[in-house]
């Protein structure tokens, strides 16, 4: 009745440029999903294991590029990614694709998807929210932005390596804005834990006690951004649980509070001026949200 | 077999001064759940509503006092709380528990633990973690600190409040100190989500298409917290994930494009800033808990 099962397709070659604890990750994900696999490295030992689980060697990058129509790039920077690839010909990355996992800026995404195209090469620009032990499952998430025809095409390697892969947009430079935003929301959560933590321990309480209670705070906190999404994207602040002035009040607390058990008050302060000027701005009476219009525009920009 | 039905004791008369949004929800709940209950607001018709659904209006904070053992106050902050009670007789206190839920610094908790104890009455301290809609409802959290007898002898209104009652333990000020914790870490939360909504907002992307994308890695950041928290509790910051020099050189490229698209620079290069310090304290090769140490001390505090 059916046929489908006979057109599954063969797992496609590709090669993966740098074997830090990430791409070695990536690459025995690859292996394992059945791609017949080149890796690169520019200490070549670090390829060995790959290559005794039946990856090939590559003794250049351009042999990487030659040996696959896909080509994965995890490297340290944008620097260390165009040492490897600016000395390979040309010629040799037409019609190749490369999906770019190394972390920049997003200026750097997009000026290397203009380099790729130089070369008749495209380009897909990826973010990793995973730890290398989560690749391959179907926990990890990597994010990839560039031409939708091209990140169909390549769906199904990028989905052997991480079970999540939301496809962010056209743009190249969207993957690199949208991990800095996140790996940014997971430094605020982490500060602003540990500043909790070092005043609960100013009173004798362990962080395992103070994480059991501050942690049930925060699903909650993520429930009520959809909410205030919805905010912004209308530009209305209606107050749904608290002014930004009873807010403050409270910031006015936590200052205080820090300061006079002498841990670190930097974070409550700028937590503070910037409520304080969004209150300036005329924004006291209404919800947390009005904040965006500070985070908009450098502190020291006029209004 | 048992008696146990028919120990149940009746609610117990309870008083509550302040009656702001907050205070009319714990009334109407201490009303739904049977409690003789008394009110009192320095703007009386505040009490109208209440006063129909059953409750009795005391004419100034004394007769609210001398009403019931029980006394919650939840007014605007400590000052407002000693405007009411300062003027009542100290001896129409004797004996009487009052359980504070006005926000404050945990040295004023103290202190009216202390003003409390002069005049013979008991003192808890409490903070609520919900939304007036919240209170009476499983959902809700009331944190509460004082001496464990008189916290196991009102749980029983306390839980008609706010389904969740952690008792967090005999100093009075520990409650302030969670309850600041708690929101610090709550703006920290939406001010790094807000920072985020401000990078994709200059791509075009609503903040409904970021939040979507952003709001997965949230309860991952949760979950690292208790592994974090032993870490801090032992004093070792093995390296779980990544080094704090592998987040600095993150955090380097934030701050590169928070700047380069002209939003908000300011909470970046704090995060920054504190990590650098960590790492010149010698931290860089550890996990990123080992940052403790900064938000223990004053930025200006010599090591």
């Amino acid at each position: 009745m059916t046929t489908d099962k006979h057109t599954e397709t063969t797992p496609a070659p590709v090669s993966v440029l740098g074997l830090g604890h990430m791409g070695r990750a990536l690459a025995g994900a690859l292996l394992r999903a059945g791609h017949p696999t080149t890796v690169f490295n520019r200490t070549a030992a670090k390829a060995d294991d790959l290559v005794a689980e039946g990856a090939a060697r590559a003794g250049t990058p351009a042999e990487a590029v030659a040996a696959a129509p896909l080509v994965i790039a995890c490297v340290t920077d944008y620097d260390a990614l165009h040492a490897l690839l600016d000395p390979v010909n040309p010629a040799a990355l037409r019609g190749r694709t490369l999906v770019n996992l190394t972390t920049g800026t997003s200026e750097q995404a997009r000026a290397t998807a203009a380099w790729a195209a130089e070369r008749g090469a495209t380009y897909l620009d990826g973010a990793i929210m995973a730890a290398p032990p989560g690749i391959g499952t179907a926990a990890a998430t990597i994010v990839v932005s560039g031409p939708r025809a091209e990140f169909d095409r390549h769906a199904p390697a990028l989905r052997g390596l991480a079970g999540d892969t939301p496809y962010l947009g056209a743009d190249e430079g969207l993957t690199a804005l949208y991990e800095m935003a996140v790996v940014g929301l997971m430094w605020s959560i982490l500060n602003g834990w540990l500043q909790g933590a070092a005043l609960l321990g100013t009173a004798g309480v362990s962080a395992a006690d103070y994480t059991a209670v501050a942690a049930k705070g925060i699903p909650t906190v993520a429930d009520w951004l959809p909410g205030y999404a919805k905010q912004i994207d209308t530009g209305t602040f209606p107050v749904d649980d608290a002014t930004l002035d009873v807010h403050r009040a409270a910031m006015a607390h936590l200052v205080q509070e820090s300061e006079s058990l002498g841990v670190n008050t930097e974070f409550p302060a700028l937590i503070k001026a910037i409520a304080d000027r969004a209150a300036a701005a005329g924004h006291g009476g209404e919800g947390y949200a009005a904040m965006i219009e500070e985070f908009r525009r450098p502190a020291a920009q006029p209004r």
